[in-house]
């Protein structure tokens, strides 16, 4: 293990590991970690924690209460769960209500106060049946609906408790712990928050060693529903919604604050719940608003102990995150040092990097488990650490040269590593480098293009970067590609809502990009509905912007046209109802050098050009994939979707340069779209990254000459001063 | 040219030819044809005219009228157009009316009358203007917009005159004609209709020799608007449609007898229009009904003028044939005589079959043009008309042994057969087959099983067999290739709309068919909001039925699953909402060969297990292809879409026979599905057809024993005695 240890020091967190002392503080060395951390599952020695090492430790303030949890379960964390659709046979129908439900993970809620809020739907017709046509057997856990109409559907939407911690239910499933389950209580109650306070002080006052608490993380997880049968275990995932938060004292909270009441229905939503990837709804949007204002005036109550006692206090930007919001106006508020992100792809980094605060730290993958998310070997027999992180590094690199951060760092169990020396060289590597990027941000920002470009989604700033989770979670999304391939690219990037069209002057923006399928969250929905969104960006294209439809963007049904801004990208959407209409036949037009050699736009929308004036820069069978329109002094340009690869990233950035009527060959380009690189003019530094498996050569014109690197090894790093 | 004779005579219409009288008489000898015909562009001379043979002529009663029509411009037939949209970028705008229409098609229609029914729309608002604010220079053909709102979307809409009928305009074109363009008349006006019977009469009084008068059709075309920019010349086609038939007089008419008023938007609908492959709404339904009613009754006038003669009438079931309406109830009422369809495909016989008529003529393909429908070369260097001719009667064949046709024939310039002497001879065979089927047909019906299928969609039995046209101009819809498919199985077949549903007793079908993508004409869109639909049906598979559902069946937005008989089915479509949610695994089921091989199911739809119950027979990539579901005593099955082949058809027969719980292995079934079999019980009469291009061998189960066929030779027929 001795072949290369790490040449400077600082800015990483090692994870310890008790038992393991030796190999803690050999690899926090080789690593050139100046902090160590404990892990959940995990606990560090004296022998740690006295070795002068800063030390992070995590605590979960919702879980690992199990005492107090059993004597107020009423104080559980619930949900609304809804049953599978029945058919009614006859004139009565019986609902277990836990039938289709991990019965471990859930416990129904039949109090007075929760079952207000129980209903059941005729889904035939979407309406609810009266309570006084249906009665609840708190025994058998059956709810009997009676007068139901033959043949129709009926569902069930009740309250339950979750009795075991999300994450902590995957850690022990995963691990085959063997364990008493831990719960969640809930900080709505006075009495939860009376708990955590006490239990907080005196947790600070009995760890005197750590330096920085890391929360992990608030209150409430992202929605995770497990399913009774093996065959269907994962029910509903979705980092991003709110439906973990609920209860009768948090909804009635809202109740007095906004004067309406929301029902189950608000949250259910037709057994579709409410996805990140959908269009927000305004019930949704006042309740996400109230959750969060209660989750930071509670957490900064937290936080003011952790600094209390001279600690420092990060927050996990994972797990129960929801409510935190660290892209909302009043994240500042919580008083927090540092924000953990746990990253596999570049987006992430800008998410992280992104936020508010003073310390950015990120997490990287692999964590030191045996397996790893999708369930394949890592640290076990089969698994290549070392190839995995490769790969991460590759795709975080690019955005770790756009924006700074300020720490890095790993998770699990340290022991892992021994049998993987390489990987544990490599990591020695890495951090090196990650040291040397993030001293150049910190002597000034890289060099990045006067292109400025807008990503309008609904969601706007609060869902910056990410969509909902990690790439492997949203790969179907177009946008998940898009804002991937952005985080590496020398250009200013923002993310704005249909609402900041009216409130911002889009004059700063030479791009706006709507990117996603019809009726979600990313290409808008019903936003488009509002006029003033298409009078306010067809003006601004006219007068020289453009905008960049991805996919079926600003599309919205009951209008001429499925796109709203189908005369400004001058090609609209093949629907049913086209079926019968000729199309102009085209040429396909070029733009020298705008489509790299190798790069690839996979098809997945069908469109037509609408009055024959758009250019078709490419299509496949017929349909076009890549199109622009002059408007006015802008364009519309069309892509039928995106995938992020190196050799399609610098498709999207060619498509960039063109937007913005700049000419594709710019200084502090590499000519190779295999590779990237990052200016840093305040040190003269140049870093050129090889962003491919194979061995790679390139150019880049600098204000100094062209300067040529050759033979850049796989995934490497090259750093030069001019 | 001498190899083959027809062995047989009669039941054959040939094409005559002035110029090539031997020709012509030489070929009805050798293809068996009683009767010789015209065409348009040709004429017959008084040789032919009195040779003995029976006489079709054919006459179009609204074009080659141009004398009187000149006279009589403001009674040309009419057509609502619409503008392609226009962005306003100031307060005004122009619309030049026909800048995007083939200006030898059209005229404006600037009179009063016409005036009143144009519309000026804000596209994005999808709100019309009023018409203070807008007005027209006649002169130069504008209409200016006032006070528009700048960056909105504006279209008008307006009547324009028809100067060119259009199968003459397409005919003309394509042969490059050099003559007169044709005008049509529109019989809405009682002089026209006065000059028409006028002129029936005497070419009545001039024709002794005709026996039959063939209408080719009746009054109004089929859509076909074309563009003024030969990059798109073709706008839009619909062979169902009724926009042909609007005046302002048709208008007025409907809104006396229908007591409200009908506007441009109803026809234009948002630039739509409404095709036959959307659900229809009830203006349209009221208005086909009236342009129907109408054309029946002022037809009748001209088939009784034609009967006053001693002569037949025959209509022609294309071109202009629109408010004709053979499916509708009215359709007897014309008197006419014998009906005539232009067929490729097997589901064209079907339709032509089931008119209530005494005569069912069809008219093979190809036509003796020098280039086929699609422009490819027929009697023509480059041109295999004989391969095409197999083609064709292998499609037709299989549809004319389950349903009596009584004449088939050929149309278009009979010397171009001269140089393709093989094609001649195969003429001559396969006129010998027709008259053999239909001698049978004559003596009973074929051996059918008990299986009775009901297709349900928008238009029911008005739209039995065709979707809107022929099989090349709709192949992307599922149903076609079903009933493609349906034509020659062995099967019972009804088209049942959504209103039929409540009037009829449905434990009559085994089986019900709902088929197309969503909000398609074909699967039905908004008809299934209405909860009786989803009661009847469920409770009709609850009792036995079998509900077949294929592509996007039952698929209306707003309620809890995006197909309303999901639960039935056992299978949901993946919408963007249910992006978060897990899918159930399964494992594939096989029921005994129920898929052929060499069958297969084309990915369309994409679907997912609503409860984990059903079954899925095939797969890909994870997405069910095939499935079924027990419900009650009947079951659910989903198809996510068909794609017609001799195998795939043999596939949806065994899953018809599953459907409706019959072995798969039956009597008077070929084992090898390249063939098919028909039993006349009657006459004892097995035919087997190879339906494949290469050398086949079957064995048929019959109530004698089993029969063995060996190497039928390429697309051939045999028929043997039991």
């Amino acid at each position: 293990m001795d072949s290369q240890n790490s040449q400077t020091k600082g800015g990483f967190t090692l994870p310890g590991e008790s038992g393991y002392e030796k190999l803690t503080l050999d690899l926090a060395q080789k690593w050139g970690a100046d902090v160590i951390r404990d892990s959940d599952g995990t606990v560090l020695s004296d022998e740690i924690l006295n070795s002068g090492y800063g030390i992070y430790s995590t605590i979960c303030i919702i879980r690992d209460h199990n005492a107090w949890a059993k004597e107020n379960m009423d104080k559980l964390q619930q949900t609304f769960l809804m049953t599978q659709p029945k058919i009614a046979e006859d004139s009565y129908l019986t609902f277990h209500l836990l039938d289709d439900f991990f019965e471990e993970q859930f416990m129904v809620n039949d109090s007075k106060a929760s079952m207000k809020y129980w209903q059941v739907f005729d889904r035939t017709t979407n309406q609810e049946v009266s309570s006084n046509f249906w009665t609840y057997e708190k025994e058998a856990g059956n709810v009997i609906v009676n007068n139901v109409i033959p043949w129709h559907r009926y569902t069930v939407s009740f309250l339950a408790y979750r009795i075991w911690e999300e994450i902590s239910m995957y850690n022990h499933t995963t691990n085959n712990w063997d364990k008493e389950h831990l719960m969640q209580i809930d900080p709505i109650y006075p009495e939860t928050q009376e708990y955590m306070l006490t239990w907080l002080r005196n947790w600070c006052e009995t760890h005197p060693a750590t330096t920085v608490v890391r929360f992990t993380s608030m209150f409430y997880n992202f929605v995770w529903i497990w399913g009774s049968n093996t065959r269907n275990r994962n029910l509903f995932t979705d980092w991003g919604s709110y439906d973990f938060t609920v209860s009768p004292k948090m909804l009635e909270n809202f109740a007095e604050k906004y004067g309406y009441k929301l029902t189950a229905e608000d949250f259910i939503n037709k057994g579709n719940l409410h996805v990140t990837h959908m269009p927000p709804v305004k019930t949704q949007l006042d309740y996400m608003d109230f959750v969060n204002s209660f989750v930071v005036s509670f957490g900064k109550k937290l936080v003011d102990i952790v600094h209390e006692y001279g600690k420092k206090a990060y927050v996990f930007y994972d797990d129960s995150w929801v409510g935190v919001e660290p892209y909302s106006n009043r994240f500042k508020d919580f008083g927090f040092d540092g924000l953990i992100k746990c990253v596999f792809s570049g987006y992430e980094v800008r998410l992280c990097a992104g936020a508010d605060i003073e310390t950015h730290e990120l997490r990287f993958h692999p964590y030191l488990f045996p397996v790893g998310l999708g369930g394949l070997p890592t640290f076990a027999p089969g698994g290549d650490p070392t190839r995995d992180a490769k790969e991460y590094w590759n795709h975080t690199r690019r955005a770790l040269l756009r924006a700074k951060i300020d720490r890095i760092g790993l998770g699990g169990y340290l022991h892992l590593v021994q049998d993987f020396p390489d990987f544990v060289d490599y990591i020695a590597k890495i951090s090196d480098e990650f040291r040397t990027i993030r001293d150049l941000h910190e002597s000034g920002a890289p060099y990045t293009l006067d292109i400025n470009v807008a990503v309008l989604h609904s969601w706007g700033k609060l869902r910056s970067w990410t969509l909902s989770g990690h790439f492997h979670e949203t790969y179907m999304h177009d946008l998940i590609h898009i804002n991937e391939a952005l985080s590496g690219l020398p250009v200013n990037v923002s993310f704005i809502s249909f609402n900041d069209l009216k409130t911002t002057d889009l004059s700063k923006y030479q791009i706006i990009i709507n990117a996603g399928a019809a009726d979600t969250a990313w290409s808008g929905g019903d936003n488009w509905r509002d006029p003033a969104v298409e009078e306010i960006l067809t003006k601004w294209v006219y007068e020289g912007g453009t905008f960049i439809g991805v996919n079926e963007p600003s599309a919205v049904e009951g209008f001429d046209a499925a796109f709203k801004m189908s005369s400004v990208l001058g090609v609209d959407k093949d629907t049913s109802a086209r079926v019968c209409h000729g199309k102009w036949s085209y040429e396909i037009s070029d733009v020298n050098g705008l489509i790299p050699e190798g790069s690839n736009i996979p098809e997945r929308a069908h469109v037509h050009l609408t009055d024959g004036n758009a250019k078709v820069l490419a299509d496949a069978n017929g349909n076009p994939l890549l199109t622009y329109n002059e408007f006015g002094k802008g364009k519309g340009i069309y892509l039928s979707t995106f995938e992020t690869t190196s050799l399609n990233n610098r498709l999207l950035f060619n498509i960039l340069l063109f937007a913005a009527n700049k000419p594709l060959e710019q200084d502090y380009i590499t000519d190779n779209p295999a590779t990237e690189c990052a200016y840093f003019p305040a040190n003269k530094k140049l870093i050129v990254i090889n962003n491919s498996d194979s061995v790679q050569s390139t150019t880049v014109t600098t204000e100094y000459g062209k300067k040529t690197f050759n033979d850049i090894a796989p995934f490497d790093t090259v750093i030069v001063e001019l």
